[in-house]
């Protein structure tokens, strides 16, 4: 893939980049002109900070998810359980470090987003799949899951259960706060047989990349669900990828676990970043982004929509997408479309790439891995590039639907 | 010690911050403000960037290593083995994680920063202390370590001799070219009988903080050695601490190896400041700030000398300092200086703070905890509390060595 990516010609609509016509260039000029405007202000940003971030910034992150969520959640007490982070990856990582030993258990969606399964594998955690329906998390699925580690003796390995509940990588499908609060209810009943609470990790990190439809609120307001939720979000991809910053709300003790973990790593974030994010929520200017990257991704998202509806077969299955960067594609079962695939090859050879969706499967050895579905990126491309990388891998497409 | 440190008349000695005086604010406004200042250089700043970091910044960093190490090392075979970090501790993490096992064990200067071996607690490794003299390492005692390790039948859970070899912290003492040449023969020398290499981790946090002597040679120019040497150092501390960034330069196959824990833990630290500190680096900014920052440290070190000399006792110790943050104090050594000791607890009822000495040393049961140090910092504190602070300090200490 690195080779291809080189090619001059290459169509991708494989990488989960953003867009860089929409990157905050000049906002982010302005900002860092006020924060470095003063010895005032530009000084405690180039100085070291705290472990779980900046007090300001935990605290305008907390106002943020509670407007996110409709006023749901006391904000003084939530902020003293946000940790900002380089990045939400970096707060997967520490989760996993602070809550599975090698050999525990994580259950994933099936598919699910393919660098967290590759942090279960490097420290050696089993990821189980669960369904995942066009609206979310297949309940019944797992119930299902649940019962049989519970008959095999595994529940006590089982450690929390890894949601990426809004426009999921690689799916595009949101599952709704219902779905959420019978997840987390299925999971509480399973606490005893485990010896352990079993946690909902919800990933949120394209929560704010929404084009159509009402937000769905979090898990941390299902009712006396907060103490089992850990609420991973980023302002990364809905503001600037390059000034990179996650956050997370965790329950105690986890949170405590976590900031010595992160004292360990590296000690806190960059101030110089978390003082820029904060002027730009106090500001307003962050809202204002945001609602840009909204506008240039829905628009991308129909212009790629219009081209699949155009240039794909109709035996070929598109998932709608309402947010995110994603569109979730499957092809006729007969068609496989792995990295060593012919139809991989032959979409390479027309200089047009995508993510394999089995790449984003589980190596759970109780189902074999769908072999016949893509994840296309309407992040990068523009829209000239995302009509012609539909083309070229609708024309390949029709030539082996044809024989 | 945060209880203490919210009272508003206490002088600390503690921190290892910087001087918030030389923050270099006006000058990140105009780096920033040149690299944001069109869509060319502003988007990629703004846009993810990979794993290792961003290639310019790379390129620098190896130049800027060669430069220190007058002209000695091949540059761009160096380049493929730099990688960019969110400051030098995550690598230090990292590095562990790559290396160490639960159980092994890590050679530590004895005494060593505490955050080091906060690292090594956290993850299980063991540390043993080799002796530090004023001119660093004690080669004898190195390898009186190393063969009683042989002896132990220990040597195989050996992996590294870990060395803050400028103007260490807690120490100030640097380690010559001809003791890392020598500690570097006498690991390779217990290879066989270990079974794998024995690397040497050379941290280089304050190289750069130099305000007095000629600079020393890194290890990675010990002739044939470049294999076991893997440098870390930092762009935070003489640049600005807000903006944080280090690197290393690790040999292969520990360089892949970091890269993947890198790609799990955040796949690359923030392009913005990466940006910010290729500009700095290019356009001779950075070395601009560096000699103010030097100059700064140097006065700050005499103000500080000179006031130990006017107040402390003469039974007192003191090592010298010509880099860094720190001066090295050793009291008689009936005058315990822990956290509980009446000394601490005096000198903390009369507003001032230090860092006892026993916190810098491992938890090796082959020798007691010396009990009579404290490391003493002139980073934070501006002229007048320095000597304030040392002037409290001593009238405790006169107190005491009087009864």
């Amino acid at each position: 893939m690195k080779t291809a990516l080189a090619r001059p010609g290459l169509i991708s609509l494989a990488a989960g980049f953003t867009d860089n016509a929409t990157l905050p260039v000049a906002m982010v000029r302005k900002l860092m002109n006020e924060v470095l405007g003063s010895a005032r202000t530009g000084q405690p940003a180039l100085q070291y900070g705290t472990t779980a971030g900046e007090i300001n910034l935990r605290q305008l992150t907390a106002e943020h998810l509670q407007a996110l969520d409709g006023g749901r959640g006391g904000r003084a007490e939530a902020t003293e359980r946000v940790v900002i982070t380089g990045g939400s990856q970096q707060l997967l990582y520490m989760t996993m470090e602070a809550l599975c030993d090698e050999g525990d258990i994580v259950l994933v969606e099936d598919p699910t987003y393919f660098v967290f399964l590759g942090i279960l594998q490097s420290r050696g955690i089993q990821a189980r799949g669960v369904k995942l329906e066009r609206d979310g998390l297949d309940l019944a699925h797992l119930e299902t899951v649940l019962e049989r580690l519970k008959a095999a003796g595994e529940l006590p390995r089982v450690k929390a259960l890894y949601l990426v509940s809004y426009f999921q990588n690689p799916t595009g499908a949101t599952t709704s706060l219902a779905k959420k609060a019978a997840a987390l209810k299925l999971l509480r009943a399973y606490e005893r047989a485990a010896g352990h609470p079993l946690y909902l990790l919800e990933d949120a990190a394209y929560r704010e990349l929404r084009f159509a439809g009402a937000d769905v609120p979090s898990a941390l307001t299902v009712r006396g669900a907060a103490d089992r939720v850990i609420y991973t979000g980023t302002y990364s991809k809905p503001f600037a990828t390059g000034a990179r910053l996650g956050f997370g709300l965790l329950p105690e003790p986890l949170f405590s676990t976590v900031i010595n973990i992160k004292g360990n790593h590296d000690f806190g974030s960059a101030n110089l970043l978390q003082q820029l994010l904060a002027r730009a929520l106090a500001t307003g200017l962050y809202d204002q982004q945001v609602a840009k990257v909204q506008r240039n991704y829905g628009r991308k998202a129909e212009v790629m929509r219009r081209a699949m509806a155009e240039h794909f077969p109709a035996e070929v299955e598109v998932w709608p997408a309402r947010g995110g960067l994603y569109f979730w594609v499957r092809l006729p079962k007969h068609i496989a479309a792995g990295v060593k695939s012919k139809f991989f090859q032959t979409a390479l050879k027309n200089e047009v790439l995508y993510v394999p969706g089995e790449l984003c499967y589980a190596n759970d050895p109780s189902r074999r891995k769908p072999a016949h579905e893509m994840r296309l990126s309407f992040g990068v491309a523009n829209d000239a590039n995302l009509r012609e990388g539909i083309a070229r891998l609708g024309a390949v497409l029709r030539k082996m639907t044809n024989v």
